[in-house]
């Protein structure tokens, strides 16, 4: 059997088409880093400027193309859009992998569109309670997922453990680590520390069979201590977003104070500061529990962001990533109702 | 009237007694930045050691002394220790400000004996359902004061309204911003995002005649859009926390990456750097709605720190703070009762 086929958003993005086109493009080079067969891509998009496209750059190598003659922009809102433009991208893309001619999603589009139009048409794998979002960084070296960065601003404890189960499968079955630390984020270290919630949550960790290490607190998070670190999505949303600009400020400040020092930092070392905060190296964000592989990067994100998130969605696939969440997840005691 | 002391934990801290001594010997200095007056200073410790440091600086240039005989360690329990060493540091310095003997409390102590200890002995400002615990940070340039950084980490609504006038209180008097922007953070820009308790909150703010400028985002934090940042003490406590780790980290990350290109980034550009996420800059932590000023700095503050968190509780002491809080919480229509 074929491996099954990445759909792209084109129009997706605030550079697309041109870099979800040249992200498709230089994923299949063959003198290129990720070296995906062209066969494997389905492009979603206005079929006769996806041609001129390719046309101009000297042929098709072989990309799949699905036409969509609408577009959903980045800041329409999700429900109506995705009601009133049932021809989008965003809906084509997502009917493909729900009709089982892809296996997975990129976008590079609206977010609210895409988890929208994930959750409504791929509904949840066997076992899933609710889905969650899960963001790859190496800030500390080695990959560190954190989950969830917004799915679910209230979580009840047993969504919370899921998530745990699942960002312990993407760790295990995509970054190669064979018994994934799992940290739970909190305000101390002991069990009593933090929210009803948190104090809920940290038995069942601690009875569900993974290697949970216990509490991870804000200063820990980039220090190694765990490989899948648990949070609502609320607290995740907040801190990705304060991390990413903070960062960006971090190093402009860098800059100034040593342009004020009459030194100058090269760009080929800002370069390399700032990828160790990218997360756009492991494919974006990860819809975690949904009937399908769905990876949606940064509006803002370039070509290189694209061919990243192709080659995560073919190492999600190829892994066989959500069969191991399933049998994962059927693996669990059953967690306990909350109280809430 | 003279004006109150400011009584100082002596053998608080990691570096402590050397740093706070210097610090309150730097505080004095007529030469110095701070320029208190010696007799404003109340040094809580043991006070044979502390006459023999000042006698081994060359004289005691006016401060006033109370002698404690006991230590609550850095790591122990809070509770216990509160209770078993009643003639410790923390214990005497909170009772001389219960008693009126000081209006302000210094300390680079253990943090749960501090705040329990205030919280116990002081009592609450009249109005106040729960105090809040305030940092302020001059990153983007101009004073933010985030609150609360672990006081409630789960608040009702109306802790969350009082947090947002007090800090804006503290705004008003201490860093003279004549109409503090108050901003909720938030995981969107509309009323209706996030939780149950910041949409409850979010009227509260927009009926309470605070200058409220609406949601702010976790990548907003730093970018200069409102003075005073209220947030649950859970979310604040993660965001101080990563912050301070993670600024530490990226600035280890710019210097190595530059000196993989051959750059050397001068230590003076570092330490300007590092003044800009400094809260001890401010003070430290400062206990909101407590009878009585009480500054928590870090403990790993060296004695800078100590000074400024002297300078800062005279600032408030000065500016009548306590008095403004009231006066303020008085004028806010009751807020209504919250659900939970």
């Amino acid at each position: 059997m074929a491996a099954p086929l990445i759909g792209l958003d084109i129009p997706g993005g605030d550079h697309a088409p041109e870099c979800t086109l040249q992200g498709a493009w230089q994923a299949v080079d063959p003198q290129g880093r990720w070296k995906l067969p062209a066969g494997r891509i389905l492009l979603v998009g206005d079929e006769p400027m996806i041609r001129a496209w390719l046309a101009s750059k000297g042929g098709d190598p072989g990309f799949r193309i699905l036409h969509a003659s609408q577009v959903i922009g980045m800041d329409e809102s999700p429900a109506t859009a995705l009601r009133s433009k049932q021809d989008s991208s965003i809906a084509k893309l997502m009917g493909a992998v729900k009709a089982g001619h892809a296996g997975a999603a990129v976008s590079m589009g609206n977010t609210g569109a895409v988890v929208g139009a994930a959750t409504l048409l791929l509904g949840t794998l066997p076992g899933v309670l609710r889905p969650g979002i899960a963001v790859t960084m190496k800030f500390g070296g080695a990959p560190l997922t954190i989950l969830d960065m917004g799915a679910l601003s209230q979580p009840k404890p047993e969504n919370l453990l899921q998530h745990a189960v699942m960002g312990a499968a993407l760790a295990k079955s995509s970054h190669g680590i064979a018994n994934p630390r799992v940290g739970l984020l909190n305000i101390g270290g002991e069990a009593s520390k933090g929210t009803e919630l948190l104090k809920a949550v940290f038995p069942l960790l601690e009875g569900s069979g993974l290697n949970f290490i216990g509490n991870v607190e804000g200063n820990e998070v980039f220090r190694g201590k765990c490989d899948v670190l648990v949070t609502d999505g609320f607290t995740g949303n907040v801190l990705l977003k304060f991390c990413e600009d903070f960062a960006a400020q971090m190093i402009q400040l860098a800059v100034k104070e040593s342009a004020v020092s009459g030194v100058q930092i090269p760009r080929e070392a800002l370069g390399r500061i700032q990828k160790h905060i990218d997360y756009s190296e492991y494919g974006g964000a990860l819809l975690l529990g949904v009937n399908g592989i769905v990876f949606k990067g940064h509006g803002r994100s370039d070509h290189h962001a694209v061919s990243n998130a192709l080659f995560a969605a073919s190492l999600a696939l190829d892994a066989r990533l959500n069969e191991h969440i399933v049998s994962a997840l059927a693996a669990q005691p059953l967690a306990p109702q909350s109280q809430g």
